[in-house]
């Protein structure tokens, strides 16, 4: 499924961005990650850590580095940088030129009862243009709904809410003041002027996930973010760009996590902990409250303190002293 | 005092919900805690840290354990469940049926000046029924006051706050953009769809407290969540369900509590420092920044580091090495 | 350049409020920092660690100790009290009336396209009296920019934002829900009754300069809180008063700052990292996510932990146990 939240620009050739000796100059269908590019997309890879999905990409394109080129297929061109990620907002900023900075969605309007006659609305809700709303979903006041937004059947959505860039499931609670959609911490630093990075990921909730109040979700920069079935946040929860966190999970007050992590399901974890970026936590994981996690952790292990080791551990630790 | 913040079925006799060989079948007044009930309410009793409460409780009827029946006085009912909390959930929805998701108040209407002659409004504040407000108390725009909220006189509340299900008293700053009386991270785990735990409980503000920006302060489960006299909060401060905290405390940025612990009076708190569930806190008690407070403190003392020891600990521990 | 956000009395001269044997009986014109304040203002020096600037202050009046008096120049008058801040809260009270409380702006109306023919405003913004916003500027619906804000050009705010007591620089990029300006954490502790600080500083946002969703910034209490050009800050993050940060810096998501620390050039500050008050961190200095700084820390330097020490430090003590 192709994102239609931010404007693209249509019929730009590969050729007319890179000039290189390429085989074919197939007209670019989108940027992907490499486990999701197809031979018109252009993809990137940037660190060792995710050669095994290089080696099995079909992007038609990959921008890469003279040291990692090796693991890519044949099939797939390549683009040899020193930086990845800034070649890549570059080509972002080319397809996608409105994606680097969150303007405020102009279309919206105060909500229509009438274009959403199943759905019960507090005072002064605005919604975007092309905004689908499931039956028996009720939205409280002052909510912003903006453009291209899907939102199931049942749902709760509470009042000071903005939701944009996402893709809501039915039966979902999101609380007062939860900022869903938004662009995530990501820039190539220069000095004086760093390079925004393009986010044109989205947020993707899942059925029956519970969101509390005051929780920010950014979207993914190329991929989602997204919540699994059944996945409940408490209070003040920031979850990064990229993040992917899988059912049945609960996550305790004020935790964070950085960018790209991927967590399994049936995942607890307790207040103010945070997870760092691009690692694995695995299915059944319990997180300790005030916890630094900073490497994978394995399926079923019980995790605590900053940095995180085994609870057996952390405990042995805390005693001898 | 009958919270009124929920809709609540009328006239259910204990024996419409219980088969069970009660001496009466009396008509529910209320769910309670261990201290409130009197002998037409229900309480539970689910752990023997509440013991000495639990020997004293007049409540009529109780929801138990095996294990911790022995503890209720002769006069209590006893409902022997495995899981107390399970079987509490389930009777709440039956006298609560809406205190279990965070619905927004559909009833707002714009402020209406001749009804709130002393009151100061900003542009586009919305109050629920019933609401009371008291004389110079000024509200900022933006502001959402849901049904049945009272709030004091000469209170300053700032704007985008939202009030729910909560009692205020006067001289009180709440500054912008903060979140009182939501649901409390409550919920029965199960696979694929959770059942979530009626809040019936509200928020109690005492005089003279001010909560700075961004705060959010979730309503009690059964019992209230309260502030006292004089309390100052910082910026983005998370206080859970059944929280009490005590008179003259300061409670600095981003410090979280989890829910049902009590901190007594003229506590100091630093920055990012976490206190979990379930605990006491005495009086005169500092807790320094960062710290994370896993044990209950006496009176008078000063803790640090995360587990929280005592100072004098924790500057040995980081000096030695 | 003296602030006109707050109520100012005007003609009140230094022998109308102290009773002292002073040479002049000039009008105060304002109170100032040590560094800021000329022969018509009135400073105070409460801490040691502020000597090197207090002996080249002219300032025509200080409020000082006993003990500090000694470092301050021979033409500056002093004013010897036990308590500095107690009194310099006094002072400042009766200058400045109304700004220990946050009060709503209630001069606050709906944006009018006409008196901003070059910005783009959403749905119901509103704007105080005497804002100035430059061309090219968009700001998102529900914002709120209350009297006397300067914004510059080509800045994107977003929507549900609060801007008070600020001044704002060109290419300005604030993302959803940010609060900035309000009234720092900052009062004397008197039991049932604390004395709230008058807060008349402002906050100073540079050109290029990021901030993500859900951040607070406090103003500064005597002088400003101010964030340096082409800084960027994630989601969550808490400035609290007079925190000064240089250019070039990032800071991750749930960042906090304690009162007046002041952070130098090309600093890089990890997720959920604290850092107390009073603190000076040199430029190119890199934190780590979740440390808790409680020192000053040299250009340069890497640290981590808690509380944070150099990242070699951190590393040897976490491999030998």
């Amino acid at each position: 499924m192709t994102s239609n939240f931010f404007f693209k620009k249509k019929n730009i050739k590969i050729k007319d961005i890179y000039q290189i000796d390429f085989k074919n100059n197939f007209i670019i269908n989108d940027i992907k990650p490499l486990d999701k590019a197809k031979h018109k997309d252009v993809s990137f890879f940037d660190s060792i850590k995710y050669k095994n999905i290089a080696i099995k990409t079909h992007a038609g394109v990959c921008i890469t580095t003279e040291k990692l080129k090796a693991f890519l297929p044949k099939n797939t061109e390549k683009i040899i940088v020193k930086n990845v990620l800034f070649e890549l907002a570059n080509l972002l900023k080319k397809i996608y030129p409105k994606a680097d900075i969150d303007y405020p969605d102009l279309s919206l309007k105060k909500f229509n009862q009438k274009q959403y006659k199943k759905v019960k609305f507090g005072n002064n809700v605005l919604v975007g243009k092309n905004v689908k709303i499931g039956d028996n979903t009720i939205i409280g006041a002052n909510t912003i709904i903006e453009h291209d937004v899907l939102i199931g059947k049942n749902c709760v959505i509470g009042s000071n809410v903005i939701i944009k860039n996402a893709r809501i499931g039915k039966n979902v609670v999101i609380q007062d003041n939860c900022k869903i959609g938004q662009k995530g911490f990501g820039f190539i630093p220069i000095k004086d002027k760093n390079i925004k990075f393009p986010h044109i990921g989205s947020v993707v909730i899942d059925d029956e996930v519970e969101i509390a109040t005051g929780c920010t979700i950014d979207r993914g920069s190329i991929d989602n973010t997204s919540i699994g079935k059944n996945t409940y946040l408490d209070n003040q929860v920031h979850i990064a760009h990229n993040v992917k966190i899988g059912s049945n999970c609960m996550i305790a007050g004020q935790v964070g996590f950085a960018g790209s992590s991927v967590v399994g399901n049936n995942v607890s974890i307790g207040g103010q902990a945070g997870v760092s970026g691009h690692l694995k936590i695995g299915d059944n994981v319990k997180i300790g409250g005030g916890s630094g996690v900073v490497k994978d952790i394995q399926d079923n292990q019980i995790v605590m303190g900053y940095p995180a080791v085994s609870l057996k551990d952390f405990l042995k630790k805390n005693k001898n002293e």
